[in-house]
């Protein structure tokens, strides 16, 4: 047994405890705070285990639950940049491989190698499982979106040509979701005035 | 496509969205709160992830991966019942096994049953993937009591016999993470009188 390899293991598993302080934009379905990265990301891995089914391709659905459950570690150093905060979407990415640098260089090198790859694999967005991983990521805050009655989309006042870039690839993991989601909670929350059409 | 089948699966992940506000005893690292339900869960996956290979079996990641961010659900009906309350825990079972029936069956039949398996699987702890998940959910909460500096063990006054009766078969799972969590993490608190020594 390698004693400074698990030492580095279960000092990465501290650190990691911090994701769970990094707040998003979206109210839990009953409106009562905001979720965090960690939250999020335990909400995606379940929902991909069964909505796996409706990928336009083939995936990994292992591989595509371990990128959902890490793909936003670096944010315990970076922060969470809102999907339509235009000014820090320009330094994201800088800020967020200075982040994977040191959080994933905690780990023993094979590994740390691995959920780096994961992530890049995730940022990249041009594989099966990342595709996927995506349509749950744009999904999972229309699911709380609308359970919240729009809660975020109208204190932000968020408009309909904002959600439809944001959600320009939601597609590509999955035809089936994206549809079922435009149709059945988008355009109910355009005509309910929580989005503001345009 | 078979809207009902998607609309059931839908109305799951909206409901299971419930575990993000069950709270449980543990503070998070920085001891600023206590954690909930889906951020333990998610913790606990990560650490499977790269924690898998001390298993004293081989286990099927994916598998346990699941089952562990699914085993708390049924706390969204029957609460969380804290490892050192008695009472609680005499009627655990009979208010856990309610909550399934109901909550996995929100999903289409042959999804709801398989996750109830994994569910089951878990408490009857019979398998080299469920052992592990108990080791799992045993020694995640001994890493951020370390790191919090035992604040939860301190307000609940708890005694080393009590720690060492919900750790008795840690060990099932993966030998070397018990002792190394023995060695250098419950030794520790006891020495710092952060655990009642008896």
């Amino acid at each position: 047994m390698n004693q400074t390899r698990l030492e580095q293991q279960i000092e990465f598993c501290r650190e990691i405890d911090k994701e769970k302080m990094i707040g998003r934009q979206t109210y839990l379905s009953d409106g009562s705070r905001k979720e965090n990265d960690a939250e999020h990301a335990w909400h995606m891995a379940i929902m991909t285990f069964l909505l796996c089914e409706y990928a336009n391709e083939e995936i990994d659905v292992l591989k595509t639950i371990m990128m959902l459950l890490i793909h936003d570690l670096v944010e315990i150093d970076a922060g969470d940049t809102y999907a339509y905060d235009d000014a820090a979407k320009s330094t994201q990415r800088e800020r967020e491989v200075k982040a994977a640098d040191r959080i994933f260089g905690i780990l023993p090198e094979d590994q740390g190698t691995k959920l780096r790859a994961l992530w890049e694999e995730f940022e990249a967005c041009e594989t099966a499982e990342s595709r996927f991983a995506r349509t749950m990521d744009n999904i999972q805050p229309l699911i709380l979106n609308d359970a919240s009655n729009g809660k975020s989309w109208v204190e932000h006042g968020v408009h309909l040509h904002q959600i439809m870039n944001r959600n320009k690839n939601t597609a590509k993991g999955s035809e089936i979701l994206w549809e079922h989601m435009y149709n059945n909670m988008i355009r109910k929350h355009v005509d309910l005035g929580h989005i503001i059409n345009d």
